[in-house]
């Protein structure tokens, strides 16, 4: 595709009341929205009338009496979609889902009838869970280790898109004046024996009009970025920069093109924190206002979530950043951890500095709707992003994103007007994945 | 409770294709039912209509290319009814959902969310899967014996109520001047250890208001029996006639008593596939239509169901039943393998009759509006049942009965006339549990 026919994929990121530990206090924020149908209702229609491309949910299995407010109470990702879906008629749908304590077959039947219900609209990010307090909800002594997670996570996705492909697109004859129901030649056993999995098949469930469910990851480290650019759709990171974006972007890219795909079909998306005011100072002003709502104390829990549940309380805020604790980083998300780590370093920041940073995360994306616009335009053409997963800031930003951002994005032919078909492959123009079974038979008849 | 006040409870079976092996022939019938969110919605919003109390969802985890046509290819449970949560207002939804091969944290946390999705109208159809061929998709080497999975099903459960309560109702403190969201005391961890799990917490979802989803329960065996009375809210049967569903009646309440519960409230709901016809014969006529479309071969294959799929084609269909199969019988579903053994000997059967009788049950529903409505009476009244689980037998029947049978039911006062309230539990008219934590709080205040 060449690059001035590139245009933005946007997805937004459902995070009931907000995913910085005290967005709940801002003043228009509904403390209840985490489990609120009404409210990821409003979001999802409102999304959708932004001709977004997909809705995000995020996940974590563990909390404590210390997590942020957003972990600590919320929808599982699998049900809420399962809702909107029936409540929308276009936008993608994509649930985080962990495969470190989940079954393969359970996991890939919930994803197909996603699928189904939304008539082919969903996606699975998948992670492998990053917080070692999990493995105790699932009677596992310890977490794995970061190599062998990603391995499992290989495994795992091998085994789920095995079961999608369990029935060919034509298994269901459905004739009643013969009674043929089924082709039995066309409903597949998997009979995956692997070094984590031993799963049989067939799934209970054909596969929707999209073939399968589009794949969403987000490992940053090298292990990550290869399992995302070897098995990935689209990929979620986080990018401090411009500069440091065009750098993931190339290093991935080139990855997926180094395991035989198509570059352009795999999409990099940072996460957008988006500001949006009709003056620059009333931007920034939305920003402060929010980073304002934040104690030195949450800050610190917040800080604590990229290191294992490290309690930095017991350290001097204004000292250095005890950089000692990189051990406890290695343990859970390596990535968030390090970068944290690396921008501590690089601008020598005290411990408090480094908090407030991270529980209120500036970004670029601060400003007037053209100002927004433009740094899109950038981040886009200068291959720093094929798009964003969008956060809403403050309440209501969703909405001036839509009615004052989408349409400049528009005109200047950057994002599409509607949408070009009815599933979630539609929209991102990716094609559906022909079934193996489908494809082997064909190869094998035509030798 | 007064005998006289007491009324029906009804729920409905959503079945996509229908429950026989050849309902899908029916010339009316929607071949793709089974994944058709349209369908299931239409059927949902007749069911609330007709003011039923619940929708009910069925379901296994294992298919192979002999399987019946719903089996085959259907939705998942807690999928398709949070996306029914959000186009339904009152009626309860209940997911069949297995203790065998999950983990009791994920269950805990995707029915509180349908909980919460549906403002508290989740119900649980707890099952230990029957059928051997399960084990083989979730990396098990075999099934486990009936008593084990009693066993582990009766743990599962305590764990999952355990997490369930995890959040007291006043944990939740969201008092944005004081920027406290929680309160710590009254978010628990369980730290479970028991035969078979090993469960910390707390859940990451607090409860909903009807404190905790309805449970339901099908056991039928001795273990099953004592299981189901011990723990669930309502009990899913199947049974031939009055006499047979009278004993049952008596004994599960008994036991419900020897439990220390209350016999009021927990409901003995069977099975009931109704025909429903402007005159007898029509009923009758709509009986034998969908009885003349199964074949001896698929009648055969529907009988190997209970009997650990048992391959049936190779004995004479003329001769008498093959009583030696009782063992592979037992080995997966004992209480419906027993029913069919019994059956065929009292009544001295061929292999045909049993199978052409167990692939289109004939009940005792079958006749006019009036007629339907006074076998239900009849049973409600002579305490062989509570209520009852409609299957809907041929295409368009759900909207008959709803038209034609619960009105006449509300006019004798034996049916709700409108929801008394929003929950699952207002609509049975069943108490919020009490969270255990608070319970104990208020008990150590108080001595």
């Amino acid at each position: 595709m060449p690059n001035s026919s590139r245009q933005l994929k946007l997805g937004f990121i459902l995070h009931g009341v907000g995913p910085g530990w005290d967005d709940w206090r801002h003043p228009d924020a509904q403390v209840d929205a985490s489990t609120s149908l009404k409210f990821y209702t409003q979001q999802a229609q409102t999304a959708e009338r932004g001709k977004f491309d997909y809705l995000f949910v995020a996940d974590s299995v563990s909390i404590n009496a210390r997590s942020s407010p957003h972990y600590l109470n919320r929808f599982e990702p699998l049900t809420i979609l399962s809702a909107l879906a029936a409540v929308t008629d276009h936008i993608g749908l994509v649930a985080t889902v962990t495969v470190s304590y989940t079954e393969p077959y359970n996991i890939a039947r919930q994803f197909a009838s996603l699928d189904h219900i939304s008539g082919g609209r969903a996606g699975w990010n998948v992670v492998t869970s990053w917080l070692e307090g999990s493995a105790a909800n699932f009677g596992k002594a310890e977490h794995l280790a970061h190599d062998t997670r990603y391995r499992l996570a290989g495994e795992y996705l091998d085994v789920v898109k095995g079961l999608w492909d369990s029935w060919e697109d034509d298994a269901l004859v459905r004739d009643k004046a013969s009674g043929q129901f089924l082709d039995p030649d066309k409903l597949h056993e998997l009979n995956h024996k692997g070094e984590f999995l031993l799963v049989k098949g067939p799934l209970n469930i054909s596969r929707s009009r999209q073939g399968q469910p589009v794949i969403f990851q987000a490992g940053s480290s090298e292990d990550g970025r290869n399992f995302a650019a070897k098995h990935s759709d689209a990929i979620f990171t986080h990018q401090d920069d411009l500069t440091e974006a065009q750098a993931f972007y190339a290093d991935v890219k080139a990855r997926v093109a180094g395991f035989g795909r198509n570059p352009d079909e795999v999409f990099i998306l940072p996460g957008a924190r988006v500001f949006v005011g009709t003056t620059a100072e009333e931007a920034e002003a939305r920003y402060h206002e929010l980073a304002n709502l934040v104690s030195l104390e949450n800050a610190l829990r917040a800080l604590g979530r990229s290191f294992n549940d490290h309690n930095f309380s017991v350290y001097d805020p204004d000292g250095p950043f005890p950089y000692e604790v990189a051990a406890e980083g290695a343990k859970s998300n390596q990535s968030a951890s390090g970068r944290i780590i690396a921008i501590a370093k690089a601008e020598n920041l005290t411990l408090r500095e480094v908090a407030l940073r991270v529980a209120t995360p500036r970004g670029h994306f601060v400003g007037t709707p053209e100002t927004i616009a433009d740094r899109f335009q950038q981040w886009l053409e200068g291959r720093g992003a094929d798009g964003f997963n969008l956060f809403e800031s403050v309440p209501g930003q969703l909405e001036l994103f839509v009615d004052q951002v989408v349409p400049i994005l528009q005109a200047r032919g950057l994002y599409k007007t509607d949408y070009p078909g009815t599933t979630f492959r539609d929209t991102l123009g990716l094609a559906v994945p022909e079934n193996r079974y489908t494809a082997a038979r064909k190869a094998s008849s035509a030798a």
